[in-house]
């Protein structure tokens, strides 16, 4: 029985050099409780010369990643390079090589996660993924094997902490987003560039990684319909304060009785009593719905380099002690899901109108609601005085469940109407169906 | 490889009954994902007679439960009887006839589960019990595997849902203590004699089995310090709201630097803004703070037949896909934990006294408060108009972070004082030391 371990680690940014300094730390205890002993025996890095945040003896420092994973002495790789080409790659050659692979590669994954997780099951050894989705929260080894009897038909998450900060500091503080982004940029949450987390492109990788694994059949990023923060105003969150709710970006993966699967990522109002409502700041959260075991969160950092390298380093033990056994996990072939089109879907609607302030105005809009079968149930009406005509009124409405086509059809009729001056924000609201 | 698991369960109440209808509904889809297909072939019964949630085919039915444990054809025990006796037997001969068992007996567990783990580690089999704490929710299994390499410091739960249902009616509807227990009595979620939960022993019992888990030392049940929450009052609820805080009863296991560990079970006031003070009525959650990780929480329902079954489910299909391939989870073998004296810990404490209003009391009570080196954080001061005779004052006090035999001796001497008419509630604050 193999008690050693050699680990072979691509990249040491945040998370390698974390994880580097973690299996230093907690090695020790680890070969205590599991009789593993784990050995950071190779280091892939782009460039020799570069400073980084952990100490490594130069002996197994080396800037041809291949040589690592290739490497006979290599028991398991860990791949913390990020990006489809050359992780991909290297993951590969690691599995046909028979070598357990963990990663933290959302972006992989969510694209070609299927191709390597057939990889793995033919070469009869462990691809781990958990800091992939929500950094150091554990949701996948949950979803995969506490809850593999469970009838999961809905999880919800915040797995953006960049967004939840933003959308935190807009809430609380009364920040505008443009002031609120350019804090998260200047504390290192939000890129230069913050395209892939505010418009959601980085929660719809979670979310097609999530939706994979609870309902086991494979859903691709592209699959994701997603819509981002930066359109949400002061004013909505205002008005969604006084009507009890928080905004915040969720990651929904949905399936339906008849097997379908719709999986999106847009902002969302949540009641302030829901559990995700309380989760703030950079934190993220992933709630499930399942059948038989009712609500479930799971609640935590989903990112920083210790927080994630925790979570590598649970899949690292896990994929080790199998080594040791000859056994692996079993992750399953999934068949492509099908996927419920965004115009199907179901939700209550938030809808911010400014309307002139005459007589029948109310009766035009909502006749317009009623002609597409959307049922109203909560209207706020206020004068706008800081408008100068004075002529102007802003009308709130929170509607039952309707389907979103529905509902693009009833906002395209109430633009058309003159006494529409603008429509405003239109957001899902979730806790309420 | 062993692709058909036949399952014998013991007892047939709430969880027994709902893991044979979920083994019944989810079995085919579970067969689909893991190649394992799960038969339930005997349940052993306490009487034939009575009625029951789930039908079962009268031939899998038995009141002798010996005889399921030593059936050949029975491949993993599920044991849901609760108690110790026969539940400890039966479990103990299952895993020496090298069957899996899976079980939710917190009881059994937090008293002698240490000898039932080494006798599973011995039959080289399993012996998984994800229900045992916090029923519905992932907690073990993360503890176990996920955050396996982490330096886990504390762990926070409410783990006991008829008190925090208790205490959520006290906090949001004003309700006293006794009625709130009627009414949790009313909903069959407190027992007639409710001791086991309002006292905290069923939560010391599942403070003992995570501190075993996470800190890999063996507690047991007779090592928990417990206090409940009968002596809670509507003035300390309203108190610990206008302080900011919710008062919650906490299951709290920690591990110092030294290596000593302590695990007790109290009521204490809760900030607002963390997390556990979201935990509303009979759910529950359990917060672990992890050196890597930071702040984890895990949330949903802790009791109820489905939400445990479904616990249970996730273990049988754990352990009988472990049998398919011949291995078993490692448990490990745990030494006695070094048990740190309560007297020994730290925490601000909330105390609440009535006293004369007079010149000099507040002098000298301060001054009883420093002479056991108990500094004081806040003061709160107000009359009490209601008594007649209006020399009396109430004084809130919470102090910084304090040793509990320095709070102890602080609290004597208090009550020895003429101007200190009642020593009232004392009670702990955490999320501020």
């Amino acid at each position: 029985m193999l008690k050693t371990v050699n680990i072979g680690v691509l990249g040491c940014g945040n998370v390698g050099a974390a994880l580097v300094e973690l299996v230093r730390q907690r090695g020790p205890e680890i070969l205590d409780r599991t009789g593993v002993e784990l050995r950071v025996t190779r280091v892939a890095v782009r460039s020799l010369s570069k400073e980084r945040g952990v100490e490594l003896d130069p002996s197994v420092v080396t800037t041809d990643a291949h040589s690592v994973v290739t490497d006979p002495d290599v028991d398991l790789v860990v791949e913390a390079i990020g990006g489809i080409e050359p992780a991909r790659e290297l993951i590969a050659t690691a599995l046909k090589g028979h070598k357990p692979v963990v990663t933290a590669n959302k972006e992989l994954l969510a694209n070609v996660g299927a191709e390597l997780y057939a990889d793995a099951d033919a070469a009869g050894v462990d691809l781990l993924f958990e800091a992939a989705v929500a950094g150091g929260i554990p949701i996948i080894r949950p979803l995969r094997e506490s809850l593999v009897g469970e009838d999961v038909s809905r999880v919800v998450g915040i797995v953006n902490g960049t967004t939840n900060y933003i959308l935190t500091k807009m809430s609380d503080e009364g920040w505008t987003y443009a002031a609120a982004l350019a804090e998260a940029q200047s504390l290192g949450y939000a890129e230069r560039d913050p395209t892939a987390d505010v418009e959601g492109f980085d929660a719809g990788a979670k979310a097609a990684i999530i939706a994979t694994i609870a309902f086991g059949a494979k859903v691709v990023a592209g699959d994701v319909y997603h819509e981002g923060i930066s359109n949400i105003s002061p004013t909505d969150i205002e008005f969604a304060a006084r009507l009890g709710y928080v905004i915040k970006l969720l990651a929904i993966a949905e399936r339906f009785a008849d097997g379908t699967v719709a999986v999106r990522v847009h902002p969302a109002m949540v009641p302030d009593e829901h559990p995700l409502a309380s989760v703030r700041d950079s934190f993220n959260a992933v709630f499930v719905q399942g059948d038989a075991v009712g609500d479930l969160m799971f609640y935590g950092r989903g990112a920083g380099g210790f927080p994630t390298a925790s979570a590598v380093l649970g899949d690292v033990v896990d994929a080790a002690a199998n080594l040791a056994k000859g056994t692996h996990a079993t992750i399953g072939s999934f068949g492509k899901a099908a996927l419920r089109p965004v115009d199907d879907l179901v939700s209550p609607y938030y809808v911010n109108l400014q309307v002139r302030d005459e007589p029948g105005v109310l009766a035009a809009v909502a006749g317009v609601f009623g002609a597409h079968q959307v049922s109203i149930r909560s209207m706020e009406q206020e004068g706008l005085p800081e408008d100068e005509s004075s002529d102007a009124a802003r009308l709130i409405f929170i509607t039952h469940a309707a389907r979103e086509a529905d509902v693009r059809a009833t906002l395209h009729e109430l633009r058309g109407l003159d006494s529409v001056t603008s429509v405003g924000s239109v957001l899902r609201v979730i806790g309420a169906e």
